[in-house]
């Protein structure tokens, strides 16, 4: 089994812009700084990469804020546009107190703003959101990878959460492809004959928090490669969405 | 800035008796396998491997269950004593439903079970337990191998806690000593000019996730070497306790 893995930040990748071809982009630094991607390889990539890509941005000037936007906003001291985006990319507010929102996306995620950051947009003031689809997005950058080095690859695009109960945020994976992103041991035993207690590791979001003591929030380095972990394939194509927990078996909604 | 990070699982590392000394445990298997710890590294160490080595066991002929915890044990299968030592363990149940029992230990950490898992005791069933100060633990820790290898060290321990919302338990820090646990972002601006959305990152449990991924379950490798990250020291000694969300701040309680 595995006993080293490396987790390599890749170097000199830009700023993505609305229709950037990303897999040209990540290639680019590759060919200029390496490694060539092998066999066994997990690609790391921050959803804002993906999202400024595939034009997941907003201009504040084209956003209305509603009459609820501007009551919180105004209540809270925040920019009532980038509130009103928030709004719009939630299905459910979970938590909205002490100037903090925390919301489920269309994707079932929990987290802080419906994954709507600040951001520049084409010099103007604006936000990024979550890509629509992010298994998807990286069901397309594996396979355009995979390709492009001839090599069995994983894809994982994550984003930065908190959690109840701990201070702090660590990143998860909120788009995986070619992966499990869990890994079961239920009916295992350890060398005593003791089922495990602890049933089911949920591997991709352990390795998007592995990727991130690489890539920073102020380094620009928004894809690393995770290699030496011996991943299990996802015959069922399950992605990140088999990380969201359903309502009936959620203890905490 | 760190650009590429080792996680390396240590060889041979046997099961841990009460009253063993883990540092010569550890040190022996460098010495058998390497690799000798230099200025940087940091030790990461499953908490079961230290409650052992502390006495952190239980064997059921010692546990005498309360009527509650008959109660609850007859409505769930679970085995009473086992009941007792959580109930025993825990300051607060914070759910206890569809037969999981998530409460808060005497540290403040929220986890199934107090932290209580089954384990054999001297050929007997019974049970382990989270160690009594994590912090003082992977002080000492510290401490003795700092000495052995002449090296500046941080050492975390871990344990496997499951989390709202998402599917599938992660590895996070029960114990630092010698790092910061959080990286603190608050006031940095990306290159666009914008305050940062991401404020706080939990990295030491970025970094037990990264460790897990060597460690397995079922590997016997309890300890694991994380080098290559360029941590910062915690000169007001927060320890894991840093990572608790007090009751004042905290959203889910």
């Amino acid at each position: 089994m595995t006993a080293e893995i490396r987790v390599i930040g890749l170097h000199g990748i830009p700023e993505a812009k609305a229709g950037d071809d990303l897999v040209n982009l990540i290639g680019a630094s590759i060919d200029d700084h390496g490694p060539a991607l092998v066999d066994g390889d997990i690609v790391v990539i921050t959803h804002k990469f993906v999202s400024k890509a595939e034009g997941r941005v907003i201009s504040f000037d084209n956003i209305e804020p509603s009459d609820f936007a501007l009551r919180y906003a105004e209540r809270t001291g925040k920019d009532p546009r980038h509130v009103e985006v928030v709004l719009q990319e939630a299905n459910r507010i979970v938590r909205m107190n002490r100037g903090i929102l925390i919301a489920e996306t269309r994707h079932g995620f929990i987290c802080a703003n419906a994954g709507v950051d600040a951001s520049n947009v084409s010099g103007k003031e604006g936000v990024s959101m979550l890509p629509l689809d992010p298994d998807a997005s990286a069901g397309a950058i594996r396979e355009a990878l995979s390709q492009r080095y001839g090599a069995r690859l994983a894809v994982i695009i994550t984003d930065t959460f908190g959690r109840p109960w701990r201070r702090g945020q660590t990143n998860v994976a909120i788009g995986v492809s070619g992966m499990s992103p869990l890994l079961d041991y239920r009916g295992q035993f350890d060398t005593f004959g003791y089922e495990l207690a602890v049933t089911v590791i949920a591997i991709a979001d352990e390795i998007a928090s592995a990727a991130e003591l690489v890539m920073g929030k102020l380094d620009q380095r928004p894809v690393a490669i995770v290699r030496g972990y011996h991943w299990e394939a996802d015959p069922e194509e399950m992605g990140a969405a088999g990380l969201v927990m359903s309502a009936d078996r959620d203890l905490f909604r």
